[in-house]
């Protein structure tokens, strides 16, 4: 490892701090400029503290410390390109974000015509999915090829066994459509710590179930962690445009946002 | 080709209605129930006509014009099952829908971080992708293989080549961030019929580019039709997210849905 004469000391505290994130398990990205005037330049970034480190510009430390929250909560390594001063555009300084995050985690419960598509778009966000349905003739690899794990049981039965794992960046989205299926998933899915539960179906099969699951004993709070109907309102059609308006809501979820157009609205695209 | 002991002579004036749709190149599916009480039996539906045919269930035929709409839009064929009333379950029926369209198109100018991210997503979507910058180092189809499409030339030239085959299904997502590459993309969007318009940057470069398409002669109709800055209001971080963000904009403004969780909204879910 080799540290540029205009920095001799400030890499080992970083490193320090960088390696004790990883041992103590808590998410931390390095940021590294790979090209640009301050090649070898470190940043590291955590999801609620103040970076460590500089990468030669305070304006572009801003920048990449948004982005690698970004691609922490994604759990994702890459590269980004920005100006001289963090603008979003190719040249300048090239940053290598390294992420030390496991990638979160989606469980999907019911194998059904939404569920391909919800797993391809889930995978492009980074997401390690696993597809759940006690039905074994319909949770197939065959049929799931894009799931990390494609697992036949009950719903409930598998969030007993992984649901203690399950944190703020992860999501459960329950599109088995039946209520025999979907309170029992909704109930233990309501004893995880998961950031996102969304629950598909129709504004009747979402009153009835409303009905069911206060009769299993949900609370007004637990209603309201639910997503029920899942999605963002776009009026989506295909399977395809249902997995668009499922993620969008997750992202719209996890940042706070009302999930308006910005043409509408006013203020900072990002937060 | 056979036709059933229960409807002799329906078929004929079916296909005659297909084959002179797709004769007139004018958007049309054909549903088929390929397993169920009633296989072969046919649907035929366009965009904006009354479906003609029957599934054998009225509940089921409104059901699958629905999604066969869908289907249409984004230029698919695939199976898709449903109760025998057109319950979104696996189960009674399946019906092959069988889109004779064109897959809309998707131009995105600017070969920068983003543009694969949206490309994979528009992909999921059924889009024809076409990415196009005037950087023959940025513009390659290793960088972009994904795309159906990598083109090196000015966005405005490309759109003077291929604009007046634009419409109403098609987007035109301009993602440079540079006002020189920016404005004339713009202008020459505006010139096309095509659906959606979205152009990508900050607030301030909003601001500044909204000045510089008012002295390039933009009038205020013109300024309405663009999406600026880009995208639904989700609090988008990654290339990925954006993509997300860009593409439930895409839908919403097609389906005219105001784009708050559907938690919050009324009525129902498909329109």
């Amino acid at each position: 490892m080799s540290t540029s004469a205009e920095q001799p000391t400030i890499n080992q505290p970083l490193f320090d701090q960088l390696r004790d994130a990883i041992r103590a398990e808590s998410p931390v990205a390095l940021a590294t400029v790979i090209e640009g005037e301050f090649t070898g330049a470190k940043l590291i970034v955590q999801p609620d503290a103040q970076s460590s480190g500089t990468l030669g510009n305070a304006d572009l430390d801003r920048v990449v410390t948004r982005d690698a929250r970004g691609e922490l909560a994604a759990g994702r390594s890459g590269i980004r390109h920005y100006g001289l001063h963090g603008e979003a555009r190719e040249g300048a300084v090239s940053v290598f974000i390294e992420s030390f995050a496991p990638p979160p985690k989606m469980l999907i419960f019911g194998a059904v015509d939404f569920t391909a598509a919800l797993a391809r778009v889930a995978k492009v966000l980074g997401y390690r999915v696993t597809v759940c349905d006690a039905r074994a003739v319909f949770a197939t690899e065959t049929r799931f090829p894009m799931a990390d794990e494609v697992v036949v049981e009950w719903p409930n039965r598998l969030l007993d066994e992984v649901g203690s794992e399950l944190g703020e960046r992860d999501a459960i989205c329950i599109l088995t459509h039946d209520a025999k299926f979907d309170v029992p998933a909704v109930v233990s899915a309501l004893a995880t710590n998961v950031g996102y539960i969304g629950v598909m179906g129709s504004r009747r099969t979402h009153d009835d179930r409303t009905k069911r699951l206060i009769e299993a004993g949900v609370d007004e709070g637990g209603l309201a962690r639910l997503r029920s109907p899942i999605g963002l309102d776009i009026g989506a059609r295909t399977p395809e445009e249902t997995a668009v308006s499922i993620t969008s809501e997750i992202i719209a979820r996890r940042t706070g946002r009302d999930a308006k157009s910005l043409t509408v609205t006013e203020g900072p695209i990002h937060g």
